[in-house]
């Protein structure tokens, strides 16, 4: 049997997780995020980590397939990151430079590409080749398995899901400074916007007037209860989210989307909220795909950074 | 040196084509399309063609790597063809079915798919690992590639670019039975549709009064000596298929985007009018992709059938 590591880089917290080449989960720990210049402090930590680890538990490194990590910015299939703007990070090869830290190969992928794949091998996706992930949170993630495998893109950017223009005519700016992004409606802050512009067009009696702040659980509250304006915005959620993976699955043909993310608390409700516009917009062929929710919340990041690790070197 | 074969199954035609491994193509023919059941007769057809070639030119058989196929219709990787109306055909492995008519191994795609793979090996895509490819004519069709292989998604129906909804308030119904699908503004059929809208709703002189029938060609030319009418038009095309690309391009993040079909015969003048639009859409980190004309024309399925067999078989 050999073993390995999953590395998830989030905002405040490095996860790392130790598996063996099942997929068993033996041991999970954090050390803190350190933003500096090229992430040396950093990387040095999570080696001195990792080995530190592997000494008290009198691990042979022999049985270490190596060390996958999930970054939260853009990093190519060579292990170059371009720029994580969250940990202060311009342009370097992290799969080579912690590399030579470790001793062991390392292999790395954006976070939510990551995740993606975590869900794919042991999570809402399992049993599938070829799956899409949107993680639906404060904004919009995401990512593309293609045959077992991640998709990168050639600049390491693909699976841009929060980015994808749903409405041009979106007057108000995306974070990204594009217009009618995805993430401008399907994220939990975008869901809350277009809650805000409802309830500022209309005079209409809702629950939802009763929160404030208010927030994208409310807003699902308030739809189950059978509020009417809550059902409204949750309607136009639902309808922006169904066409958009349903452009989606024109593209990718997969056997399964799997939605994570915050929102996905929403459970069922989401599922069939969205079921019906993904029917009405996806081409025939690709309409066979099946939709799970993520179920390895926050671990999706280290199972799959371990599996990018497993299937590079294993 | 190693040889292999092509083939293209195209309306009326099959084209076959001779290829050494480094893609240089060294024969090529034609044979009658025959509509029959499972297409058994046109299968033992083509071998019969691809036997006879081999013994004229006294080639061994051994040094032929496979015969690559590409299909109007949905293939998946194993070669199960799924349903080609055109061809009458119906649920059917071509792979398998040709190959023991052969005595060579048979890799299949899609048409559109290939092709998209033939100009990402010798055509506007060369040089590109990670590729998008639109063929914008009677209808819309596309490939896409990722790291030099050919996408064909769980169901053998990925890359299905014509029918990325683009319009969610289309009134008129697409071929596929949906509305607002790409192909409905960015195929020849669809340039003509918007140019009749546009015609209609206005009194204004134009050029394009004077067509009957109106050709997407007729659009181009008279765009091009500055008829208003058709600039509008011509800027309606630009901009649907320049954020429709981008979108593409925020999920697959290729190093290029290879625009074939008879409308890409406009040249420069396309590419020209596109990248503002797509500049506009695209998400910054794949805002890189190079747009570049098809340049393979009617050969690029053979290429990218021999290429696909090659890839598996080589």
């Amino acid at each position: 049997m050999r073993y390995g590591f999953g590395v998830d880089l989030g905002g405040t917290m490095v996860k790392i997780a130790y598996f063996d080449e099942n997929g068993t989960m033996l041991g999970k720990w954090e050390i803190p995020i350190i933003v500096d210049d090229e992430g040396r402090k950093l990387l040095s930590n999570i080696a001195a980590s990792i080995r530190q680890f592997l000494a008290q538990k009198s691990i042979a490194p022999d049985s270490i397939v190596g060390v996958g990590v999930g970054v939260p910015g853009p990093v190519n299939a060579a292990g170059v990151v371009n720029k994580c703007v969250n940990l202060g990070w311009g342009r370097f090869n992290i799969a080579e430079e912690l590399s030579k830290l470790l001793g062991f190969p390392v292999k790395a992928g954006n976070d939510a590409n990551v995740a993606a794949l975590g869900e794919c091998w042991k999570g809402g996706g399992r049993g599938s080749e070829n799956m899409i992930f949107a993680a639906l949170g404060t904004g919009v993630g995401g990512g593309i398995v293609i045959g077992g495998r991640l998709l990168y893109g050639a600049h390491g950017s693909a699976a841009e899901i929060g980015h994808l223009v749903i409405n041009r005519d979106e007057p108000e700016p995306c974070n990204c400074g594009k217009h009618g992004c995805m993430e401008q409606y399907c994220s939990s802050t975008g869901i809350v916007r277009m809650a805000q512009r409802i309830l500022n067009q209309s005079n209409a009696y809702s629950k939802l007037r009763q929160h404030n702040p208010l927030t994208c659980r409310d807003i699902f509250a308030c739809g189950r209860s059978g509020d009417e304006l809550a059902e409204r915005v949750l309607n136009q959620y639902y309808a922006y989210l169904g066409e958009a993976l349903a452009n989606l699955c024109d593209m990718v043909d997969p056997e399964a989307v799997v939605l994570g993310g915050g929102i996905s608390k929403a459970g069922q409700m989401l599922l069939d909220g969205v079921r019906p516009h993904f029917d009405r917009h996806v081409f025939h062929a690709a309409s066979g795909a099946r939709f799970a929710l993520a179920s390895l919340g926050n671990d999706a990041g280290v199972y799959g950074a371990f599996k990018l690790v497993l299937d590079a070197f294993g």
